[in-house]
């Protein structure tokens, strides 16, 4: 057993907003480098509107590639659901879990799902039976959870008030993602704690963005705090098409060194990931925002 | 009273390894535009030999311009030295403080500095009482204090012992330095514990580079450990020529989002520091690494 369980989501969250556009293949590969580095968890496609976002259009033919890679019975394949229509489109793949996004602020869900918050929880309450009966493991990713980039502040009773409708679905996981990378790690530790209470059973897993340089303390303080399961993305990418200035999410490589070196075991091999992500780098032109690619792990001193 | 002090060190650790060269003037802007932010402290240049470091040529005329500017009894000026000819070019300047360098890594002592850690150490004992006796404040930096980029691990009873041989000497504060970014917060806490056995009544201060995403986690450490006084470059520029791929250091933005938003009180402006770090970017021609410079501080929400 690990003593955390990193979720790589760089084939979705990474690449949705990417100015770069990959091939099915090169989404493959990378899930395949990703499985291959000891990663055990991948959000790998959104079955969403391929008109909102153009880029996960192929959704159906990456699932069905990294389905297909060897040591499927260790792999766990994630689709981005937003509603009932999105839902049965992934559950016509093969995929082992659904995650389903919840903004904690009004203004951030109209504006990136085109409804109330009310509505996008009482979609993930149509979706979750649906999931349970066949086999497939709902969780709930509840976004803008430490900010609103039209709001500002949201105060913690508003996340809390979310996060125990959510629990009260039947959702086997619930994420809370500072979408918009504001929080620092007091912010975690308060935000971790208050969602505590109303989380019952139900998993606790987080989602940081290193937007203000912060990404990485916090997901330190939420592992100190019990949480123990991580998001990141190789190399760094990816970001919220709908979230101004929202840059990428913490690089999973990054984020192994800083875990590892802590005395926290990850099972994922980081030159593995270094070698990944530097292919990742390759296959959009450009080098990726993580800092643990380019400057390798702890010295290993002379020979 | 600020909670925390930050000793901005972008004219002297920032520029001394930059691909871009600065004027004068523009150096005496950046000393400037950081002092009118709130900063009270400031590494404005290093008295080494010139043909080593030509960016630090003009150290004498840095100190000039930079003592010349509004507000001198407010600031504190320090000049880096490794000697005692350095001292005394520094002690004919109107600098405030003299930091002087010694490695806590024998490898890194000698390919930095050219000498042993214990000739390192005679220096300082051989500078304290010059500097004591013409009112300038000694301070030193321990480098690689958390790890070597020649021999890798540098044990923390290595530490500890060069720690207390510095205390000896009168030293007025004493800097733990990552100069490789290789920590993360549970060395900062450990070693800062460790390190406080050996300094007795000579204040602590910490000196963290981003270079692998743990620099801020750490600086939030040795806040949280008690260390009141921290290191940072506006921009998050700089490094250390001869430790290889050693990046920038943190940058003052993101370090007082940080530290402000966990309550904690800098002193300092944070949008005066945005424009400073701008106008560094546009100095040196290329966007900096900070990333609260792009991305700004906690969203205000709408009107």
């Amino acid at each position: 057993m690990v003593d955390v369980q990193i979720v790589e989501v760089s084939p979705r969250d990474g690449l949705q907003n990417d100015p770069a556009t990959l091939t099915t293949e090169q989404k493959v590969g990378l899930v395949q480098r990703a499985l291959a580095a000891g990663l055990r968890r991948a959000e790998v496609a959104s079955f969403v509107n391929p008109k909102r976002v153009p880029q996960m259009a192929d959704a159906e033919d990456v699932v069905a590639g990294a389905a297909a890679l060897p040591g499927r019975d260790d792999h766990s394949l994630i689709g981005l659901v937003l509603n009932v229509r999105g839902f049965e489109r992934a559950a016509a793949t093969a995929v082992d879990e659904v995650n389903l996004v919840v903004a904690a602020s009004d203004s951030f869900a109209q504006r990136n799902q085109g409804m109330s918050v009310q509505d996008a929880v009482r979609s993930v309450a149509e979706v979750v039976p649906l999931a349970l009966a066949q086999g497939i493991a709902p969780t709930v990713t509840v976004s803008t959870a430490f900010g609103c980039p039209f709001e500002g502040e949201v105060p913690v009773d508003r996340l809390v008030a979310v996060v125990a409708e959510l629990a009260a679905t039947g959702v086997e996981e619930i994420a809370i993602a500072d979408t918009i990378g504001v929080a620092v790690p007091a912010d975690v530790r308060a935000r971790v704690r208050a969602v505590r209470t109303a989380t019952g059973d139900v998993r606790l897993r987080a989602h940081f963005h290193n937007t203000r340089n912060t990404g990485y303390a916090n997901a330190l303080a939420a592992y100190e705090e019990g949480v123990r399961v991580l998001d990141s993305s190789l190399g760094g990418i990816g970001g919220c098409p709908f979230a101004p200035r929202a840059t990428g999410n913490i690089a999973t490589e990054d984020l192994v060194y800083l875990l590892e070196r802590s005395g926290v075991d990850t099972g994922v091999d980081l030159d593995a990931l270094i070698a990944a992500s530097d292919w990742l780098g390759e296959q959009l032109g450009r080098p990726t925002p993580s800092l643990v690619s380019k400057a390798g792990g702890f010295p290993r001193g002379a020979d």
